[in-house]
């Protein structure tokens, strides 16, 4: 990845010395992925990567690849290092929702600079990937499809859900991807009807399984959920369901492209869900940008008239719920392009065990 | 776990309305698990948890288990949720280190209310672990105990450092764990002198192989580091190394006592290796807090004069380090007792394969 360029991109960008703090801004500007680091961002002079001991010998070499950034690592405590590196600078941008609250009353005892409250700066740059994100999110991507292709065997001992879960991640590290920062939401019938299922000691056997999972290649998430009856067909009312969702979800991809605004993708997806009376059962939003974060720019719901832009990844995942019952979400990774959108997730998307 | 025994004994504690941010602190009073929760627990009257339709099938049954609560589910928007939540209390206390900035000017806005900076409430509550909780920390530490008695056959194939991390993990999920937040440190010769080492491709061959990994059970984490030589014997440096970091890490473990300070602790492990010169060499300090947070308080560092109590579960881990040529660290987890220190990890600290 071509960190000096981005950070150069950036500091083109900057109006006010920047303080950032965010670790997926932190990895995108420097590569960094330690647990602590900061970037001052000056609007003259050097940069400077801030850590401590654990990660001097990691930062450096990365430090290194950057243009006019040095290194500076605390030994004594961090507050008075970052005290002299941003010494005499009398307004400083903090990322207001990368910082805590406690941060920016230190930042500003400590330092003598006035904090200025500012947000997006390093994400807006993060949204459009580049040609190789677009392959780490790609890789990802075919890991998650690997791991689908796979299910049949995996679920043939009947595994519980969780199980299941590893096994899907064990697929997916197989095909080069790490796990994510989250486990695999892996639901058998009801379970089904709550989104955000927490996979548990149900068996996978036949009827209703509901997968939602992801990996990571070079830090970038892939993230696609899937609704399949195993040795079993649903009942008229969850065939319904199913058609309905996945019309919704068609109808999603198909709104994607370069400056539809992302609540008009909601809204092709939700119409659908409409017309079959199951927006009320529709519990979230259509989608969200994914990167370095599995959840980051943009949002795709309601009420956000941001346009989408060419490089944008987001996912497609309208879903119906009846709680008791059961639940179908169906999951895509969707690229904007110059001249439309490609789905990144080559999975099947029948009800059926691939 | 006693949910609401928790939230009762916070109840009884609160000077000022508390707005609950923080994962794990909205863990340990509710059970809640998921991404959006929140918690407002008024000096008087009911409390209230908020979470989004993604999360109110899963939460409605653990907030029936609790005292005075009722659920609030937003459906279309949280800020106007919220604001209806506090509606007519002045001034509410957020939780500093647990809100970002922009959380906290929103909060004002949307609701009219003061907020007031607050740190540690709920998370002084919980380094006092109950017998539940210590139960679970022993399972997760027991699960770390049988990965490291597997090491000899772990590494037999010669995997990667990438690839043995995973084997740990499998291994400590047969024994009834879950996978941490954050992935093991595998890393061999020069690579053991990075404290926080990202482990890659190198192979596990023979020589220097530094581990530190655990596992959680029921949200509870371990955590532990051996240090190893693999059909190989350290040289003269390395085995000096080896000798002060293991007489630094008992002396740690034997200042371990109810009313002794964190820093005191920390001075212990710190005087050993000054009086074999590698003081500078230790890059991190001591250890710290272990529960539903990885890195929890206290910290057993310089500077922390908070003294240690019966039920603090904390880690005790000095290192040395010299750079581009290899390290040492050696972790324990430890619980205080009212009549001393009990180590939960019982794995074999000899510098050689199990």
């Amino acid at each position: 990845m071509n960190h000096a360029a981005r950070l150069h991109a950036l500091r083109d960008r900057l109006e006010r010395p920047l303080f950032v703090t965010l670790p997926p801004n932190i990895r995108y500007l420097t590569g960094f992925t330690g647990s602590l680091g900061y970037l001052f961002v000056p609007t003259e002079g050097e940069a400077v990567f801030i850590t401590d001991g654990r990660y001097g010998e990691l930062a450096a070499p990365l430090v290194a690849n950057l243009e006019d950034t040095r290194l500076e690592v605390s030994s004594t405590g961090m507050w008075p290092l970052i005290a002299s590196v941003v010494a005499g600078v009398p307004e400083i941008a903090l990322e207001a929702d990368g910082v805590t609250w406690d941060f920016v009353s230190s930042f500003e005892t400590e330092t003598g600079a006035s904090a200025v409250a500012t947000t997006g700066v390093v994400e807006d740059a993060r949204r459009t990937k580049d040609a190789e994100e677009v392959e780490a999110l790609r890789a990802a991507a075919a890991a998650g499809d690997r791991a689908f292709d796979a299910l049949g065997d995996l679920v043939a001992p009947e595994p519980t859900e969780s199980e299941l879960g590893w096994a899907l991640i064990d697929v997916m590290r197989e095909a080069g991807g790490t796990a994510a920062g989250w486990d695999p939401i892996v639901a058998v019938d009801a379970g089904a009807s709550i989104p955000h299922y927490r996979s548990g000691t149900n068996r996978v056997g036949s009827g209703l399984l509901l997968l939602d999972y992801g990996c990571t290649v070079e830090g970038y998430h892939s993230d696609m959920s899937r609704t399949v009856w195993i040795d079993a067909t649903p009942d008229d009312e969850m065939a319904r369901v199913y058609r309905a969702v996945a019309e919704a979800q068609q109808a999603g991809i198909d709104a994607v492209g370069v400056g539809v605004a992302c609540h008009d993708v909601d809204e092709a997806c939700r119409a659908v869900l409409r017309s079959y009376g199951y927006e009320e059962q529709f519990l979230h939003s259509t989608g969200h940008g994914v990167g370095l974060e599995i959840h980051e720019g943009p949002g795709v719901r309601r009420g956000n008239d941001d346009p989408l832009r060419a490089g944008d990844v987001v996912t497609i995942e309208p879903g119906v719920y009846l709680p008791g019952v059961g639940g179908v979400r169906i999951e895509d990774m969707v690229l904007v392009t110059e001249t439309g959108a490609e789905v990144l997730t080559h999975s099947s998307r029948e009800p059926h065990l691939p």
